[in-house]
């Protein structure tokens, strides 16, 4: 396991350098996690900038233990979905201007529709732009493990999903690859600030 | 052949860098050729990351020919611009927000018109800020044969247009050279963002 | 206190290359500084772009002394914080875009009032988003020792306060450590971004 | 002169890199100056890219004589400053989206007046924040020899003015040595930015 760790910890430095380049990590938020086997995986320590993240900031966990002192205090949110979808390998949690503001904004309707865009297609195995997505979007709540249930719950019903919103925090969402994730984070970006720049103009 | 691939590769590695670098081509977005000779050019593959391409991702093809494996699906939509207008030298298609933003909530009126401003004077041989271009928004389709097609035919009777844009998508533009190519797809992004913030402004 | 002044210098240096990258101290505004001891603090020189630092731009000075000859016109506004507040090693002030213009746009209010998003537990002690943060804002002043007569006052009803705004001008924070102060700093602007782009949506 | 002109050209390449960061001179716009004595300056040549001048791309000149070829469309809007302000020593033009957009909006005003914001005291020798500066704003013309005319007649008129726009196009701005008029730049972006956004907000 040790040298699925080294590579699950390289991973999770640059894509850390990556998306606090575009300042989706502001200040020292966000938190990423790696699979490394159908039992274990790898995630950020708490409190650490996360485009500074060095290896000694990543943490080999059990998936079906108690988050170990020191982890990301939303290790709960990161561990549910490895355990309830065997196919997703990465995990990125960010807190982009945009993530924070529209889920704030459009958290009475509990998700967001998105529609006709080309860059949909960047999202799982969807392959048309005529679809329409729905992102959940969750109540923000201090007690990480309740939200975690809560959220298992919901996306139990929906097997396609690959993202959620948490209102006035962030964007979570997953891949069968670091480089899906990561994907799926910088398209997204791109959805959400269509949503929030249409509320803006005047037609 | 191979001398023109390899400079062919290295321009459109660059700008691929460039483009990147300025956000116009997010997750695996966008595609780029380069006219090799009259009747051969070199196109990006498809599903890569457009800021990391490297000389591997470019693949020479001729341009009467069906395009090969792994290149871009829309790789037909760059070779009906070099088989109708011979001087075209680069073709750049970009993914940035404002092009897919405001060509959807455009796409109604089917062209922008664009006028008044200096940058105008970036566009092709246009000399002056005292014209109107028109840049027309074609409807978005997965079926790539199809698009092209109606593009190809609308073009036609459009001889000096230099570029135009895919409803929720982005811009297709190109140049005589990939450095005039390179300029439209700045001029231009600075041109759609013009209206999209004139959009958001009480007056 | 020649290591003390050394280390300190190297964390403005530091700090301010971070600051100027995110455009929150444009041209030669912005000053920063950090506590020595108990009764000494370095400060930067009036006057120079806050990107391009030198440790020969950062002043040693006595808190309880009048400012030196050459440091910053607004060093006032750092002196108070350290005489009032033990706890306090270093104070940033930044220009940014919407600190500037969101307190000159809501100065009749007197105050800021943040209140739901996960983004305010990154300021002080705070560890929910279910709370509401004040940040005051105050009247610019020419007459820097009126003005910091003035917040010095107001912060003293205000234990609790980590930033405030000055009208028309940006915003000062401080915190425990350097690396306190700046996620302040970074927190602080998405926060403030999401009042201001919340004051431009249609909903 | 040959030493005044490396000097020169260096301080126009660094300005140049300095700019095209922050996306001022998109495409190849844009065009900066140096005065090089009471008689000659330098001034960059037409074409290229701002961001990646090369000393080969900076041509001396006689303020008094017909621009050389090469240089600059846009070299008359140097030359009347030079000859008109003796105390000019940079000046510097710059294309951003919000002095094209601005000029544009706000063309029928002639001027735009800026108050109340702190960083009014980075132009010139202003001292408070409670003061009006007025920008003028300059239809745009093709017929640069008759666009400076007009616009040294007006400047006479105002000989504390540090900048002006013309519409639709951009700014040009000025200052006693390189590093004021790049201040000035730099001041300007914000304050246009300031008047921008406010225009887009609901109170």
């Amino acid at each position: 396991m040790a040298t699925a760790l080294a590579e699950a910890a390289r991973e999770i430095v640059q894509v850390g350098q990556f998306l606090s380049l575009r300042n989706f990590v502001p200040a020292t938020s966000g938190n990423f996690s790696r699979r490394l086997d159908a039992r274990h995986a790898a995630v950020t320590r708490s409190g650490v900038d996360k485009g500074e993240l060095t290896e000694a900031d990543i943490l080999a966990l059990d998936i079906l233990a108690p988050p170990p002192p020191g982890s990301s205090a939303e290790t709960h949110l990161h561990l549910h979905l490895y355990r309830d979808r065997p196919h997703v390998q990465a995990v990125l949690h960010t807190h982009s201007m945009v993530s924070a503001l529209l889920s704030q904004l459009r958290q009475a309707e509990r998700e967001l529709r998105l529609t006709g865009y080309e860059l949909l297609k960047a999202l799982g195995d969807n392959r048309t732009h005529e679809t329409t997505i729905s992102i959940p979007i969750f109540p923000n709540d201090q007690d990480i493990p309740r939200l975690a249930a809560r959220v298992s719950e919901d996306l139990a019903k929906r097997p396609d999903t690959v993202a959620y919103l948490i209102a006035g925090h962030g964007l979570y969402t997953w891949g069968r690859s670091m480089a899906e994730a990561r994907r799926h984070t910088v398209a997204l970006e791109h959805l959400l600030t269509y949503e929030l720049e249409t509320m803006k103009v005047r037609r």
